[in-house]
């Protein structure tokens, strides 16, 4: 039989903000998600997007950068010789607290300079460390953190030296 | 203090609503790594169980098929060779409009001829596009395609030619 | 226009316990993920914290164990030659019944034994299929089972044999 006590405001508001929490973390995916297929589809537009306005990055072998105009240009200038590519990324965690969130990951990509020759490819892999922030875009990269290690494939077809 | 308020049924149906397209990416999420592991365990009944029966298969080697029956002859027939075998995705994105959803992956699979030489297999991957539809048995597939961005290993051992 | 039925408790324990089944998930991902990245990290004691005190442990290379405290020397000590790491793990697959649970997943590892060299690392992966008990410290690993489908590189940086 239902129990006809009258529910609170309190007690919505309290599922209300469980519901948002785990909309926030598929929304933080779903980020990271179209920052690979934006990528790998050399939308650089697009990807670049991913970031906010000041973001950083960092990534050894691509060196530090400010900026999403600077980010973009030096990543898509990176990985042009690779024409075709796979970023494929495992293990997605996000913390989020209010409007800034922070994350992890893994990287396992896959570059190939002449998709007529599959086979011929250099691969990277290497943990991701994310931040950031909510926007009127929705969640944006703030910052981005990605460290080699390991590699495989001929050292000929490396963007990474 | 809590507000003693009353709330509505609108705020209700709003929230229930959140709450099931969360639970539409979890099982749609589900469905795919039943794919995965059935066609692993050799289910190829409980695979093929995965897709609508008037599903669209297009997959370049294996070629462009129609219906659940035909998609998993080929398939079975086209990986018998592997004895041993991992279908693994990355990247699972889905967004659901109502009784149909779409979504993209990576797939990075090995195939392993021989279980005892477990260092001698052929692996591919590259980016899925995918279609569903929510039928009475769930959430199930209505269109696969798949593109190879790299391969690996002893070519002798693929069955993507 | 707002309906001003009164909601019952009777809906809201259903939309409770709907939005708890999908927490529980998130709960059980973000532990396996907690379990790669301190084991990646050399954090041994916090990997160990992953397992319950009577936790099994079940994979062919490294053996059967039991407790939390023989399954982390057992492992330690196998993984030190890897002074570089990446467990990447993918579809992980959670069902929760009350305060147990079963998962599945695959593993990808990259074992690198000098970080000066990463192009020269052994690599596995295969299926895990695992057990976890919800305790006062959140959803903890009973049982951990692992099956190797395929490995990669050179035989002499294996500690898997």
């Amino acid at each position: 039989m239902t129990d006809h006590t009258v529910i609170t405001d309190d007690l919505v508001e309290q599922l209300t903000q469980r519901i948002r929490v785990l909309e926030d973390k598929e929304a933080l995916s779903s980020l990271m998600n179209r920052y690979c297929r934006t990528a790998d589809e050399n939308d650089w537009e697009g990807w670049s997007r991913c970031f906010t306005e000041n973001a950083d990055f960092d990534f050894g072998p691509f060196g530090q950068h400010h900026g999403r105009e600077e980010i973009r240009e030096v990543c898509e200038a990176a990985e042009a010789p690779y024409l075709d590519k796979q970023h494929s990324m495992t293990n997605m965690q996000f913390e989020v607290d209010g409007d800034t969130a922070r994350g992890t990951a893994y990287l396992w990509f896959a570059g190939v300079p002449d998709p007529l020759n599959p086979l011929h490819h250099y691969d990277i892999g290497g943990p991701y460390r994310w931040e950031f922030q909510r926007t009127d875009e929705g969640w944006l990269l703030s910052r981005m953190n990605l460290r080699i290690v390991w590699t495989q494939g001929d050292a000929d077809a490396s963007v990474f030296d």
